[in-house]
């Protein structure tokens, strides 16, 4: 689509999570945990009613106010994060529940094209090869135009007992992201681990770790389309950026710029003004970054800059209606 | 000392290792590492010579030179943090190593007392009671005049199974702590897990996991005079501080500023100025903080703001002569 210099650019939030989900998804899970225990319990996927009247009320009052009152466009859209708990159970668990926290997500976006893309999150489960994911990845592109995934580093919740995003353990995942254009967003979920909280170390930590990762590989030789996107600014890699460069030099790596940067992005879920200041005047090429002043309180909704997205991959649902010209253009 | 106007403050950097101890060290823990495996080789502590003289030919060279082209003062001097590996061996390893690294800082101290002061590591080791180390750490107070402690969150480097800093596992040390008026630099080593780099994950990691640990406790209030310095510029805590400041509310914890920042200090080791703006600019109270404008390498010596420390702890080796005023007092 040619640039249109009248209009303003879309806006696109990369890092929605439908943390707004009506009360029977919890219901459902707390009922699949129970069965875990208990034999006599039966977790039926099929028994989960939700109506499209109950989505659109969690979203309407939530997501959609808020990107109505801050002026953002469109919102990849993935299941709440810290609910996909990969350490409970085994494959059939996070299987049944990835299958029905992506349909959830598909829904909110068939209620509302103009304004949500799905993401899929993915059945992983700890110690299980990561190419048990891929039925799931599949129909999620083909049945709901998912634009992309979350992939979990730390599928234990805290133990870190799975190799290193470099590690070929984590090919199959990536094969697929290759040929479906799919990036990921690299993202942990809730901490079982008594040292690391959820959201206030475990996420943080996981994006720093993941960073580090693929600084100290070459794995973008391998896969050279490869995107990945790290949460939370980047955990303390913008804040840390002279010690990157520094290692970078140490283990013989390109600059940052040409090693990384062409296929790691960063959102700006900083919750304060000066660490978005510090994230868009480190990074080279941060574009357009529409920041959030409200810092006192954290936001569900968070406009970022940067998407991984290319626009054909935004566009891949069909959902998505960039009236605003060349929005997707740039990013 | 009362103030005298006309006098630059004393500069003290709180963060020193000693990162260029003479290469007869590294070998003696080579053969202390070699003997875990083979019964038939004994690693003597009294085996490690290490003249005088070479001890000035490392420090003269590096840390000292460094100091003097810096405009640094005194330098707060403990053993190079990631060669502590307490997860080797067992309590007699790290105690051997402990005893042998502590005396070499001292030795420092003592050749340079005008320059630096030492702080001590200690013997920790995984799954042993911190209390074990209580007989190095009056050993390193009453012999060489130490004014501080490292003190490791994850001995095991990197699998993370020792309770939280707020557990009170740890208040043996804390105990001692405030019966010396010692502060602790919380400080992790090598790690062993393949996910974590150690300079580049592992130690950023441990610093955001303490300061969150200690957001999510209430230690200070069984140890109201309890000082902890978190390194690194704090990991990733002033980067994110907007998020801290949202999850001390969500946890009913008083503001930071009052919960924690009378008992927690950051240095400045962020290694490019843009990080340290953001760290003055969002951490209350930062006083005269020195920053380091060569960024492209990461510099073993490294001038901080708000050391831990109080006045008569710093001087209470004797070592230091504060000849430029009142220094220490805003510190």
């Amino acid at each position: 689509m040619p640039t249109n210099p009248t209009r303003p650019p879309l806006i696109i939030d990369v890092h929605g999570h439908y943390t707004t989900a009506p009360p029977a998804l919890g219901a459902w899970r707390d009922l699949q945990m129970a069965a875990l225990k208990d034999p006599s319990i039966v977790a039926d996927p099929k028994a989960l009613k939700i109506s499209d009247d109950e989505i659109r009320e969690t979203i309407e009052l939530n997501q959609l106010a808020k990107m109505r009152e801050r002026g953002s466009d469109l919102t990849l859209f993935s299941p709440r994060a810290s609910f996909m708990a990969h350490h409970v159970g085994d494959l059939r668990t996070s299987s049944d529940w990835a299958a029905i926290c992506n349909e959830l997500c598909a829904r909110v976006s068939q209620l509302y094209p103009q304004h949500f893309v799905p993401v899929a999150m993915l059945p992983q489960s700890p110690g299980v090869d990561p190419a048990t994911c891929i039925p799931e990845l599949e129909r999620c592109v083909r049945d709901y135009g998912c634009v992309g995934i979350n992939l979990n580093p730390d599928p234990s919740g805290g133990h870190w007992n799975s190799p290193p995003l470099t590690d070929r353990h984590w090919y199959p995942i990536y094969e697929k992201m290759v040929e479906h254009e799919l990036p990921a967003m690299i993202h942990v979920s809730t901490s079982c681990n008594a040292c690391f909280h959820t959201t206030g170390a475990h996420y943080i930590n996981a994006d720093t770790t993941a960073f580090m990762q693929l600084l100290q590989g070459d794995l973008f030789a391998d896969f050279p389309t490869l995107k990945f996107l790290i949460p939370h600014g980047g955990g303390a890699a913008p804040y840390h950026w002279g010690r990157y460069r520094g290692l970078a030099q140490e283990l013989k790596k390109p600059l940052l710029q040409q090693h990384l940067l062409g296929n790691v992005f960063f959102d700006t879920c900083v919750y304060h003004q000066p660490g978005i200041d510090l994230l868009t005047k480190v990074i080279p090429g941060g574009q357009h970054p529409v920041c959030q002043r409200d810092d006192r309180r954290r936001a569900r909704h968070r406009p970022r800059n940067r998407p991984p997205l290319r626009r054909h991959q935004a566009l891949r649902g069909g959902h998505a209606q960039p009236h605003r010209g060349a929005a997707l253009q740039g990013l």
